[in-house]
């Protein structure tokens, strides 16, 4: 499946032999080496927050970087640089932001002549990550969800008792929804069980804390640039459109959604979503650009606005996705978490080319900074489902989690739910995305 | 149906013999009295927007009224007052709008001492509406849209041949989707034809133009203070969370939204949403409350959740809302604008704070500035339909729009709609809420 005509620049900070000073970065299985260079927005100081950039066990305050006259970029480049948070930067081009890779390499890289000012700064230029405070990596202004693996569809489907569980537009575009802005929180934040309104196992219409909890194991994009109100992206310019990838945590109460839902998810999802705080951009990932999915011969013709060659050549990403799970008696009794997903981004039906300019193709406007979800990133395979509700058969049949015997039908109070993600390649470095990581909390008793 | 119990305070500045020195405002049928005082956002300057009051004819400057020293308010609503949009002031409590309201009133009222500065300001504090720019009232964080009239539920469940036209959780709760915000655009704005996938004729899946174009009636209310994430809103606090209310025309493309919809509507609304850019206040409105529809014996129980005595005693609004027509054919020949709608807001089966109080039921965080839509506020009878889908029935029956005979199924190219709306109760001086008015022009050829 891997595309013979590399489309997409891969150049010397793709290099497998590239070595940094910051020894962290240059050990095996490092999830930072110098050839990702993923961004994230950090507490700087008392009162502000910088972009960060991650190396090894470290992150690099970019603004301090810039000020202290470190890289050599284009003055556009140097402003988004020492912004408070990644909008700025988002809203240039791909040329101006592989400018600013390029000067993180050569700054980072073993035989950089910054090395010692980096170093040595005071206040530190580098901190470890262990001991950062993160954010939200940007204003995000909008928040789409979109619904692109088969396998995650189908299964939901049939959970349903759907006749046909695909649903026939899922076939001929990438079918999504509105998320909700406000409830983004980034991983670490404690995700509190929501109350709702739901059918109990009697049928009754009841008000109160949901029990069919779940996480949803999603990769999201980040939008670069943006483009005006009745101007769609044409699927072929789309690519110059996505900043980079973040895992996410489409936390759902199944029970609520379930209930609700004649206009879509709402009240089910809008409690929280957990966001990484790392975004590992296009050009990092450029060496694990694969083929989008194959259409069988009995799939629906693709229609001209959601095909081009480049995309169906290297829209898609190898990138293995895993979720991971840990209970309070699992902590408590000194078991290590378990790993209950193995999936991969590309099981998905639809490139993120295509999503962005289908959301556009009615002349919608993306601004930089908005969130295209990928959906639930389940594979075909046993263990790659990316939810309990297909792990459990929607709550019907119990999965272990831990050595000790403990079953899980749905989330639990004290439960922690930890993505992890890595993209891989022959020839090349592999790089990872952090972790995202959140954990429920019981529901708040005033409003029982 | 009127509520005896007025539990909403009425007090001088909705007394009937209230008159402005502004003369236009003391003219019967006038929107904009003195007992009204809605904001707007309008073009200052060459440099800036500022906060707007309509009053007659005129818009008066907040900021430069508050920066002359005219507004006898308490520094938080001062610094709300010279702002360049609505967020600063939605943010504060009912107390400081209702205090800002008070001071507007006494500088606006027949024998204010402030008469001869606001009148001999330079440059003016005072303009003709008919030649400001308006912009959106504030940055809108969030944009929910609501289904709560049953009769427009009901309609579409018909047209679909659905069994149970009205969705079981219909009479349970307030249903609702995120609608999209970046394409939210103030009144006048064009809106253009879009593009997109749909079913043609003939039953193929194809990409083009939408032909099944419509708009939809419906009244926004603006969300003042918010709540913290995880913090719900008792539905009896509800209404002290909504800073007034705006016409808006959600328009749809049919054929793309029946096509897509599988999570709720996307790309049929996405395209762009129109907003009048007049906020009536919840103040202005304490006249107008009614008791909340009546729920039939066979309706199920109201949950604790979205129940409160306050609410159902006076949680609706008696707000007339009108649709109207005017197409180039029209135009040409010098003809006025036909009526398509004649509506009510009571029509509505949920109230706008019980919408608010089951948004936050599961946590979710509301900001100042959001913005949630009652949804098509169709009636029961002929003629209060709020879209064309219900007029044309889905497009099967034209319906005539001129004396010269022209029909329409969907919107055609150069159509105008145009709403309106007015608040009216015995002893009262009637308010109304400006205008919401768009154009359709046809579809980007590039796209074909």
């Amino acid at each position: 499946m891997e595309t013979d005509k590399m489309t997409y620049l891969i150049d010397a900070t793709h290099a497998p032999a590239a070595r940094s000073w910051i020894h962290s970065a240059n050990v095996d299985g490092c999830e930072f080496p110098i050839q990702n260079l993923p961004f994230c927005v950090f507490t700087a100081d008392a009162v502000s927050t910088a972009i960060g950039v991650g190396i090894g066990d470290r992150v690099l305050n970019l603004r301090a970087a810039a000020e202290a006259g470190l890289l050599n970029v284009d003055p556009a480049v140097s402003r988004a640089a020492v912004a408070s948070n990644l909008n700025l930067l988002m809203s240039l081009d791909e040329g101006r932001s592989n400018s600013l890779r390029h000067a993180l390499f050569k700054l980072l890289l073993a035989d950089s002549p910054g090395r010692d000012i980096v170093a040595s700064a005071v206040p530190p230029m580098l901190r470890p990550i262990d001991e950062v405070v993160f954010h939200l990596p940007c204003r995000i202004g909008g928040y789409t969800d979109f619904l692109t693996s088969r396998h995650h569809t189908e299964r939901h489907g049939r959970f349903k008792g759907l006749k046909d569980p695909l649903p026939p537009a899922f076939m001929s575009l990438p079918i999504a929804y509105n998320g909700r802005v406000s409830s983004m929180r980034v991983s670490g934040t404690d995700v509190v069980r929501p109350h709702g309104q739901f059918k109990d196992a009697a049928g009754r219409v009841v008000y109160g804390p949901a029990v069919a909890m779940d996480f949803e194991l999603e990769m999201g994009a980040f939008v670069r640039k943006g483009n005006e109100l009745t101007r769609p992206v044409p699927v072929e310019d789309a690519s110059g459109h996505l900043f980079g990838l973040s895992l996410f945590n489409d936390w759902s109460a199944k029970d609520i959604q379930w209930w609700e839902q004649v206009l879509g998810p709402f009240l089910g999802k809008s409690f929280m979503t957990s966001l990484s705080p790392w975004i590992v951009t296009m050009e990092a990932l450029a060496p694990f650009r694969v083929s989008a999915a194959s259409r069988a011969a009995d799939d629906p013709e693709l229609l001209p606005h959601l095909r081009a060659a480049s995309d169906q050549q290297a829209g898609a990403f190898d990138i293995e996705m895993e979720a991971w799970i840990s209970s309070n008696g699992m902590r408590d009794s000194g078991q290590a978490e378990t790993r209950l997903t193995l999936t991969n981004l590309r099981n998905l039906y639809w490139t993120f080319a295509q999503m962005l300019s289908h959301h556009t193709s009615n002349g919608c406007n993306l601004e930089a900074g908005d969130f295209l979800g990928s959906g639930t990133a389940s594979g075909a395979e046993p263990g790659s489902e990316g939810c309990l509700t297909e792990i459990t058969s929607a709550g019907t049949r119990p999965v272990r989690i831990s050595a000790s015997g403990e079953e899980r039908r749905w989330l639990e109070d004290g439960d922690e739910i930890i993505f992890r993600a890595c993209a891989r390649r022959p020839g090349f470095v592999p790089i990872g995305f952090g972790e995202c990581r959140g954990r429920l909390l019981p529901a708040q008793s005033d409003r029982a």
